[in-house]
């Protein structure tokens, strides 16, 4: 039986501009992978960010964690998988594994946490209830 | 004498994430050095962007050129050189020129050509006047 | 007739980490744009740049230029075409021109001019004989 | 009664590529200021960063966690303050804390984890023995 929840893989090529002087890829660039797997991941649930913040909402970053384990270098092409393991509720969590072409290794791990606010007043809100019903079709009651 | 027109030099010191795999700064990461020494130096005569901003104009950035002539590295503190040496009409230009630490040879030279913008209209228009004030007292007429 | 050279166009998707507080891509952000297609534009006519580093060059970068015509915004998708319409000699220039999906107006405009150099000495040297003759196939001559 | 260990606060202008569309500095960015930050206080201690690579080490991340509670904007002054609270031993935790310009509220937390390696082998190592006699005179035994 398949884990309820849902998750989307991105292929990531890695920029020149990514790396640092250990020739790998720079930690803190993981975070913009993160966000652009993420964004494919509600993308294909049929979610929009950019329409998220035409609404007046904001999802903003609450907390990250990144585990380094293996480095990336130049030109690798990385698949970001983005996951959402647990039905959103005020805070959603989402999980994050970055392996490389054709290998089983995991090169980074991560999690990112995330609440809607308004983007008017800055408040935190709960999910606007359209984006809490597309979420729910993927967790069994 | 002296060459109309004002400067201002900012030092930088080179982070990390601004180098790449050639362990040298990425040639993209010297357009915000320029930002930051730009920022600077119209600090200098008065003028806060920030301000400028929350009057209701941009002031966005046209073109930009740089020459890289000799390389900086991780940790490297460089004096980065902003000058304006024409008084600002439609188009504001912005001279750059960067050094490092008791070296006389010049590492990055450029240019960045500006516009004010009104932010809600997005078009373009002349230096607000107060701003064309302050511009002038550093070019004899 | 068509123009001699070669061209290639990389599509990219404009990430939030890519935005600035104009709502619009930061001018900066275009140089690693400029790099993801000149890469592929090399990789194109089988020119692998991590494949020339491996052989103990580097492809530096000694001028950038940008012209910003229209802004991009936060999940665009962007055609970045890079261009060669010189033959190489000791400096390259490549040409690049960003369009937006479907529109007919062009974004932003660049060149860079690049030259080989010996990754160990640091030395300028012509672009190695086996690279020159991959070029080569896109100039009559 | 201090707290044992050796903290060092750097201050850093938020840059205008810092910020995002959210017109606040971007989650990601933050990492290069713990990193700007942890520079500074090995060197606060006569460690500087770039000698330890020299001697063939480097001083890898494998851990990032950052917890972001409120928002920096453009120009903003912040003081990023990070410690060291724990004798490093094969893992060495940093620890963060940002704040702005005469404000008491923290901004942003977060805490790094890194470990030394061979530069040429890539192997985890014990801090050198130099560093580690440095590092032990903050910390009573």
């Amino acid at each position: 039986m398949s884990e309820p929840g849902v998750s989307s893989t991105t292929d990531i090529r890695v920029r020149y501009a990514e790396t640092d002087a250990m020739k790998v890829v720079y930690h803190g660039n993981y975070l913009p992978y993160f966000e652009e797997a993420r964004t494919a991941l509600f993308r294909s649930i049929g979610l929009t960010y950019s329409e998220i913040e035409r609404e007046g909402f904001y999802l903003v970053v609450l907390e990250v964690h990144a585990q380094y384990k293996r480095s990336a270098v130049y030109d690798d092409v990385l698949h970001v998988k983005a996951s959402l393991r647990e039905l959103p509720a005020m805070r959603i969590t989402i999980h994050y594994e970055i392996t490389r072409n054709n290998e089983p290794e995991v090169l980074v791990t991560g999690e990112t946490v995330h609440a809607f606010v308004n983007a008017a007043s800055g408040r935190p809100i709960r999910p606007p209830k359209e984006y809490l019903t597309v979420m729910q079709r993927y967790f069994p009651s």
